[in-house]
């Protein structure tokens, strides 16, 4: 019997949002898969009091034994001597890089506490909430009003990660992306469905793996044809026949994450602005 | 007339999809405002050859007199080596982290590249395909029929921000989240409306200011009531009476992110996983 690994608490503290911390420590974090991390994410620690507040925390979970780990993404000086108190590791992930910028900028940085992720830039805002509301409307091929102007138009049969991956493009990328479903009816030997044929140099199309579609349509319709393997594998079978003989990029999305897949999207139509 | 500002390109470089590298690396040239940044994200660098197309491409770059600066998250030392050929300033944002890691830690980083935006997880990856779906189906109060599993409902008038919020808390958390309109109809003095008044705990609420709530609906409907100042301005005013009376949480979207405004809520509501 194998020892027991130690759990060890983990604290992603910032005078923000926290996602710069959380997203960097946990990339960080996950080159150790075999040991347990007890994850805290505290955000909008901006304040000597609010630093002081994480460090009793901290010493809590020292306490108790779970030897903390604190990455930190706070750029108020004051702010961060309060947390140097706390009894714990920590990663500072930006002082140093910041430094180094500076030197290379020859300038020092601004005093503004990470506004990276804040409102910033109103254009920004409103293009984001117009390219959600434009994948919400072309979900699913359920409207064609502004199928000319999207930037992608993403294919594949039912449940093979359409959706999420529309989703993150729009959020992430505020490109305008629209998903077309492929459906038995529709015969490889047709080339694309009608409605989207004539943009087939934006078209991308998913795939997946017989079980895992099948496992996917069974949370929808349990013991259906729908979600049978014999459906599943026909109806993806001629997914990909059809894939191949229009010359569309495609991806076996069983394998890749959404973010994986939007960024394999992105280079292949070239579409990074 | 002061000296124009020398433009600097900058490369995120990356073994995976270059989210980290381009999320850091941003964060990091958010502190220098005043100066032109011009941004190439190269995903999938995994191997020397796509490094040494890196080099030749930032090289071209340092020909023109753009000064290049490499942000890097690439852990094979072979990729990393090759790296290192490129004429600018490099700024590798996991190496000096991973080493205090391994400290710490007292084990040594597995060698897989970068997987932390990769698949992993099937689990996770059905979870976030379900939060996109429910968020799909109860927006702007189209559907009722699972409101009572949701984690968050988001109340607002009409373009206040309650759509890329709810798909960004849906995609980035997995939660389920659903949102309801405000309208004229409804009156402050009655409370919630009555779809979602019984689920009050879980409700948050948004506002904006008047004028920018007009320029947002004036995008879809110009110069009607629906976009007219007074117009915003009486609904936003009846919005923010209701949330005090009701005693339900609310923010302000005009000067939030829907990262921050996603973070506020999660705190606020105490959903954080």
């Amino acid at each position: 019997m194998s020892t027991p690994q130690p759990r060890r608490a983990v604290y992603f503290v910032s005078d923000s949002t926290g996602i710069t911390a959380e997203t960097l420590g946990n990339a960080l974090l996950s080159n150790f898969p075999g040991l347990t991390f007890l994850r805290h994410t505290i955000p909008f620690v901006d304040s000597v009091g609010g630093a002081r507040d994480v460090v009793r925390g901290i010493a809590d979970a020292h306490a108790a034994g779970l030897d903390p780990i604190l990455f930190t993404t706070t750029k108020d000086a004051s702010v961060s001597d309060a947390l140097a108190a706390a009894p714990a590791t920590r990663i500072d992930l930006l002082q140093g890089h910041l430094t180094e910028l500076e030197n290379c900028l020859a300038t020092t940085a601004t005093e503004q506490l990470g506004r990276f992720h804040t409102v910033g830039d109103p254009e920004q805002y409103f293009r984001r909430m117009r390219a959600v509301e434009y994948a919400i409307e072309h979900d699913d091929g359920q409207s064609m009003r502004a199928l000319d102007i999207a930037d992608v138009i993403i294919v594949a049969p039912s449940r093979c990660g359409k959706t999420p991956t529309t989703m993150y493009l729009a959020l992430q990328y505020r490109l305008l992306v629209a998903n077309y479903p492929l459906t038995d009816d529709d015969d490889p030997g047709d080339g694309l469905p009608r409605d989207v044929a004539r943009y087939a140099s934006r078209c991308f199309g998913l795939t997946t793996t017989p079980l895992r579609l099948s496992q996917v349509r069974h949370e929808r319709r349990p013991s259906s044809r729908y979600s049978s393997l014999a459906q599943c594998t026909r109806e993806l079978r001629r997914a990909e026949i059809l894939y191949r003989a229009t010359g569309i990029p495609y991806l076996n999305s069983s394998t890749k994450s959404v973010e994986e897949m939007s960024a394999v999207i992105l280079q292949t139509l070239k579409l990074r602005p």
